[in-house]
């Protein structure tokens, strides 16, 4: 077990109608408030004008507009209304992307400099302002992490920003926030939730914890992401969903691991830094790809292992079989969900030197693919990528 | 999935080599401390040199001396050298008896009343000093939750303190400072492991999530405590009890599980009230009679589901047969890692009229027998009590 660091201050109201607890825990900050959210979704649920009416007694500025993989643009236009309103507390209602613009948000309104340039050293970061989130999509777990990853479209980046400052200090996640979710989204959550987890669970070093959270998590998802779908009002499915999504991000899954290079998130950034796709989606279709380019003698037990626990795959002598069964299970279970298996589907047409374009940015700005469990080089990526075509 | 609120402060060191952080953490927070600990072990073992040594530039008090029951006694002591001397913060070095006491001075120090009136009164807790902690022994969890017990020979009871303001500030969890526990408080922390476990385990409604983490934490020690008693310097033995303790009594094992009534820490605190028995020994004594207790047409297949989970036994169509197995499994685990089986292996002499009187003081002090899987009256208590004989 490797040594590491913990601590998560969030605190967490889970459950039916825990939004009844978003007043006293906004006020218990401050009544100048910033709320950022995306497009019409939460205007057409209803749930904009609940959030506002439980916010009555407090001054409330809007940033709306906050995109799917959320731009430097919003953040700088969130931190510019901070200072000069002097906001006392961030309130982000909604996915993932908010809560990530949200916390960039929170980060440059106590700079000085540009937003992007805490992005690209986050040293830059020394403090931050409280940040409230009410959580409308089970996928990223930034309700319950210190991280956002922001994109920069005049460089065609899309890069992690990660400070203790940053975790939330209140989430509030109610499962029915969920309900009008489509499946599509649905399942891509799901697939962003798994990728978490799989770039904790094929590490350097595991452990019996680390492994049992992590193939619990995985189990939980694909029991319960096929029931959301199918019955989007199905509260166990949404709860049970939206709790590991919350866990899946948070670090608690992989304590003691060692050194995790999330290489499939990596890839997957460059995707969306060009092509705009979404988050989840890119991460289905590449890992697959991944987890056949890091199958070898050195780690096929790891693959049997995880079929075993996860799928209950039964042992084989063959064990090169046994990993490759456990792979085409994760596959299926994509596919199943109503996921795309290649970048084609998405009518992407990728030119080799667009890949070795990605291949050399993902190369640049993760600095740790030497360190995977089956170390990648620049022309391994490139494969993988092609793979995935 | 029920509702829950959950949040956990405390920041974690974790490792080899962690008490290095122990300086700038309690300096971040004061020089003036209060140095809690047992008997003599940390002395023998050079850790207490080795913390006054990295606090040399602090001023430090001692408290020594705090039982393995801790007794309000100490609570006081402790917190009249707080008030006397200003202290800044508390450093518990020790097991959950220390951690559990310094927990009471850190909120009796900021309090004008008797430390027993909050015991009694969780509401006269309002202010707390802030805690940090170095563990030596992996048993209770109490370094990474917001509960202490406190002893009151007076009255010959021992009751939980339980607050948010209780959470330790940090915790430095350094698994080699583990290896000097002997084979039999190994054993003893490891079944208080299991019990905090089975409290929220065998509980009225759970879920996907919360079953894996159980049943992760259980294998884990299973797994763990064997070793760590054949091998005392196993490290990453050592190192998985101790995070297994950690996580078993923090809740972050049963979110969403509804009400968990705790009726063998309840029943075993009586034992310990009235005979100052090792509580980890009173807690594998109590255990498969409580199962057994528990076990009828109703929650046969949670056993079983238990049995299958955690020890990998077969199904089988009698379920009632493969429900004992796996409290016969329990049982036997506990008797392989040298526990006793019964309170006259203890050398324990209990009248009925005792049996009795600790049984109606169970229920007393606490509300929730009727809630427990299968519900329990007082006479099924003393039965229970009875059986443990």
């Amino acid at each position: 077990m490797d040594n590491f660091q913990f601590c998560t201050p969030t605190k967490v109201h889970f459950g039916k109608g825990s939004l009844d607890k978003l007043h006293d825990e906004v006020v218990a900050i401050g009544k100048k408030v910033l709320l950022v959210y995306g497009g019409q979704s939460i205007k057409r649920s209803g749930l904009y004008d609940q959030v506002k009416a439980k916010l009555s007694d407090c001054e409330v500025f809007d940033l709306a507009g906050v995109e799917p993989n959320p731009r430097v643009t919003s953040v700088r236009a969130g931190a510019k209304i901070c200072k000069e309103q002097g906001i006392d507390v961030v309130l982000a209602v909604g996915g993932g992307s908010v809560l990530d613009c949200s916390k960039a948000i929170c980060a440059a309104a106590c700079y000085d400099g540009d937003a992007w340039e805490q992005v690209l050293d986050w040293n830059k970061v020394t403090k931050a302002l409280p940040l409230v989130t009410v959580l409308t999509l089970a996928a990223t777990g930034s309700e319950f992490d210190a991280a956002a990853v922001i994109s920069n479209l005049d460089t065609d980046e899309k890069l992690a920003l990660i400070h203790p400052l940053l975790y939330p200090r209140v989430s509030i996640l109610d499962p029915e926030l969920t309900y009008s979710v489509p499946a599509n989204q649905t399942a891509a959550g799901s697939a962003d939730m798994m990728s978490h987890i799989f770039e904790q669970y094929f590490a350097s070093s595991t452990n019996l914890i680390s492994d049992g959270i992590c193939e619990t998590v995985l189990r939980t998802v694909i029991a319960c992401a096929p029931r959301a779908i199918a019955n989007p009002d199905d509260y166990d499915a949404r709860a049970q969903l939206m709790w590991a999504s919350s866990l899946a991000c948070n670090g608690i899954c992989s304590l003691g691991n060692g050194v995790m290079p999330w290489p499939c998130h990596a890839m997957e950034h460059e995707l969306s830094a060009y092509y705009d796709i979404t988050h989840g989606v890119g991460l289905a279709i590449l890992t697959p790809h991944l987890m056949r380019f890091s199958l070898n003698e050195k780690t096929v037990e790891r693959y049997c292992h995880y079929g075993k626990a996860v799928f209950d795959l039964l042992e084989e002598d063959d064990r090169m079989a046994m990993a490759n069964k456990a792979i085409a299970k994760t596959e299926e279970f994509f596919a199943k969900i109503g996921l795309p298996k290649s970048l084609s589907e998405l009518g992407l047409e990728i030119s080799d030197e667009r890949i070795a374009d990605m291949a050399k940015h993902a190369l640049e700005h993760n600095q740790a693919f030497h360190l995977c469990m089956e170390p990648m080089t620049l022309e391994d990526i490139k494969q993988v990528f092609k793979n995935a075509i």
